[in-house]
């Protein structure tokens, strides 16, 4: 294919996408195949002599679409949203159509550099701290990760390594491992599995930490797990806060955690992916106050500010922290105006892809206003949709409703609850997934598309009652049938 | 942004796509900019209401485009390419535009299932054993990762868990920090320093074995090393074999090292990131024998196979060795046909783009043959830049040509080299980076563009030549005057 032929092909693969997403909502959001279903459908080898560009594309029709979730339909509630938008789209075309790679200055000064201005465009965004800016010229800033897991594990490791230098500081024969062995970190029952596996990865201790009535970490629970532990020989090294749980979108009290981890020496981590990118309205900051006390601190543009996944930020008041894993001579002698320039060293990637155009051009083509407007509209309707389950006395709210995540059921068993679900998810008009809440099995209701109006929450609410009571009116007649 | 703009702003951007590919070898590949020249040129925040588009796409020929070093300028020689290709664009394109993510096989069956069978026409081009395939339905299989560095990673945390499992079968009672701090890794001397990385992070030592002559690591050398440190109280547990290294493509006697490895129970990885892709070709798979003895290998078909970055795909012939390093109560429990459908748990990062696509449009609309054709032209081109280096008295060749890279350097000192690179880096005709072999300073160059011919290569030559005529008559002067 030469550069002719991309032209009218790429052309007709935008009117591919624009179709795609015009049209979106009357797809079937959810799948209707089953394990397995393509391998049949497709060679089991690749093509000896090339095939035509109209078969691939006939192919996309005929084997990829009917297997994909559709995650940018307004029918979709469930996880959190990957929150693309077309700016983003074109910013990510840009960058696959030059191709240029960062990881040293020099193997792309425009990618290192423009992802260091904009997060900090995102830290004052957020109202961050002026140490965790590069732009302060001080050993703050941030960088682009894939996800919210690998900033957290980047975070888990800067805090590893910190801590052994301190110990050894005071203690030199003591061996690396004997103190890594004696590592304990900390996070919420309701964190994200990441920061356990994080923990697995860096072959240190994790205790969860139980939540009070709201779902939050608060600061007396830990105050006890951290002396215990002390007692005990272990080394405290580092607690990850959650700012909106994955579960219940639930907040850990950071202003009152952070004050004990600074005293304790222990690395405070901020896994805010989701709820995190809402701070940049100042009706949520509040739940950000306590940040100055955090060593690090991470969001996910592509959950909620229309940035295409992938793209979480991780920003910290010591950029210079994630050095602490990285031997002198693994670093290159690049001419960086910035330690954040040579973003081999801040990832497990050495190499990365042009991601910080995306941030660009959605910045400049929402704005400030545009993008608080989104985030505030999707709160509004998580709130009408709150009132409607409200309103109806066979359902109950599991969790307090702060941004755009819901948490619903039946009141009745997880079994009545977990065959609603199975209803939805096997209607396929609308797709949620579920959690658990104290042991219950509990309805996510996240809004999630771009697209997503008033008129979707409402249909979606009356086809979860109407399930809902053919399953009752079942039940009752089951019932009726016993007695 | 609505869907009428976007088509046409996208068109406009796959035009600008295909203008710049088409004009690439007229611009500089090589950035006239210092580091920090970026933070000047735009606002030192986001703006509050939206811009117009015209705005930003001006910002991207004013501000960006100065500071992109063109990796896909024929005139680009340097790392190893970013071998991306129209069709790969396109399908990333798709993959943006559509925006579905995969971990679990519900959040994405058409992601889960299209990745395990393009692995298996990957492992089928290179002629893989039955046991890297998922197919057959035995334990192995393969999946994407985002870099070398990733499946380096990996190959490396599912060893350690495995050994830490195999060592407290025979010791219930001893530790798992304790036999972590015992275990050991070795990669070459020559490796990628991502291996380095991988053993910080895991927590374990590594040793960095000496090659011979060729830069490959034998047997014998392992072998001694892995008795020296087993009888020290050590516990070898795994070594990074690299089929063409960094510096200088050269290859570890995977062969030889294979049964070693096998008759120690240590876990052998290969990491072939760039000529690995080479090894479609029935000339060049000779090279992968004793991969029957491996436990893991990977290749990134975007520096070889015409697929843009991201793209590292990682096999094994257990893929289930993944699994070691996470608890059971992490795993999803949705209807999975093969193990590999919850790629969430084959990573760092939990999600995934759809990036299966770019291996999928590339292998159908080149055809292995096209592909093949791809790999010898790069290799017959590196062979003539051989020749010609050859050619001339000045200049010798520093290792032997078995890919698209050749190592040469002039006659002379460290200096003169140098002086030579810092030339052709500050006239920015042609890009090329260094490296060190057996402590001395040589140039690289890699055949790195899918549009570079023979006449790129004659310039290349020609400028390299007269740079280097200027410098030794400069030389010639000074030495005359000194004298």
């Amino acid at each position: 294919m030469d550069a002719a032929e991309f032209r009218r092909r790429g052309k007709e693969m935008v009117d591919f996408v624009a179709d795609y997403q015009e049209n979106i909502e009357h797809r079937r959001v959810y799948p209707d195949v089953e394990p397995g279903y393509l391998r049949s459908m497709i060679p089991s080898e690749a093509p000896l002599e090339p095939e035509s560009y109209e078969d691939v594309l006939r192919d996309v029709d005929r084997v990829i679409m009917p297997g994909v979730t559709h995650w940018l339909s307004p029918h979709f509630y469930a996880y959190y949203a990957n929150s693309t938008s077309f700016p983003s789209i074109l910013a990510d075309l840009l960058s696959s159509g030059i191709g240029t790679i960062g990881f040293t200055w020099a193997a792309n000064p425009a990618c290192s550099e423009l992802e260091t201005v904009m997060l900090d465009w995102l830290g004052k965004m957020l109202q961050l701290p002026e140490d965790f800016l590069s732009e302060t010229q001080g050993q703050g800033g941030g960088v682009i990760q894939g996800t919210a897991s690998e900033a957290t594990l980047m975070a888990l490791l800067s805090a590893r390594l910190k801590t052994v230098k301190c110990v050894q500081e005071s203690d030199p024969q003591r061996s690396e491992a004997d103190i890594i062995s004696k590592l304990i970190a900390y996070t919420s029952e309701e964190a994200h599995s990441s920061v356990e596996k994080a923990s697995i990865i860096g072959g240190v201790v994790i205790r969860m930490v139980p939540t009070d009535e709201h779902f939050s970490v608060r600061a007396e629970t830990l105050e006890k797990m951290v002396a215990e532990d002390k007692a005990t020989g272990y080394i405290p090294f580092f607690f990850c806060a959650t700012l909106g749980t994955t579960p219940c979108c639930a907040f850990d009290k950071i202003d009152e955690l952070g004050p004990i981890c600074n005293a304790e020496n222990i690395w405070m981590h901020i896994d805010a992916a989701y709820a995190g990118c809402a701070f940049i309205c100042p009706e949520f900051r509040p739940l950000l106050n306590g940040v100055e006390f955090a060593d690090s601190f991470s969001i996910n543009p592509n959950k909620f500010l229309l940035v295409g996944f992938d793209c979480s930020a991780i920003m910290m008041w010591v950029l210079k922290g994630f050095y602490f894993f990285l031997p002198l001579h693994l670093f290159s002698t690049s001419l960086s105006p910035h330690l954040s320039s040579d973003s081999q060293h801040w990832g497990i990637p050495m190499a990365r892809r042009f991601r910080s155009l995306k941030l660009w051009f959605v910045f400049r083509m929402y704005g400030l206003r545009g993008l608080q407007a989104f985030i505030r509209k999707h709160v509004e309707l998580a709130k009408t949709f709150e009132n409607l389950v409200r309103g109806d006395n066979n359902f109950e709210i599991c969790a307090e409703v702060v941004m755009g995540l819901v948490c619903f059921r039946l009141k009745g068993s997880d079994e009545l609850n977990k065959a609603l679900l199975k209803q939805i998810t096997r209607t396929g008009k609308i797709y949620l997934v579920p959690c658990k809440l104290r042991g219950r099995f509990v309805l996510r209701f996240v809004v999630c598309g771009r697209t997503t109006e008033l008129r979707h929450i409402q249909e979606a609410w009356k086809h979860i009652t109407e399930l809902s009571s053919e399953l009752l009116q079942n039940l009752f007649d089951h019932e009726g049938k016993e007695n």
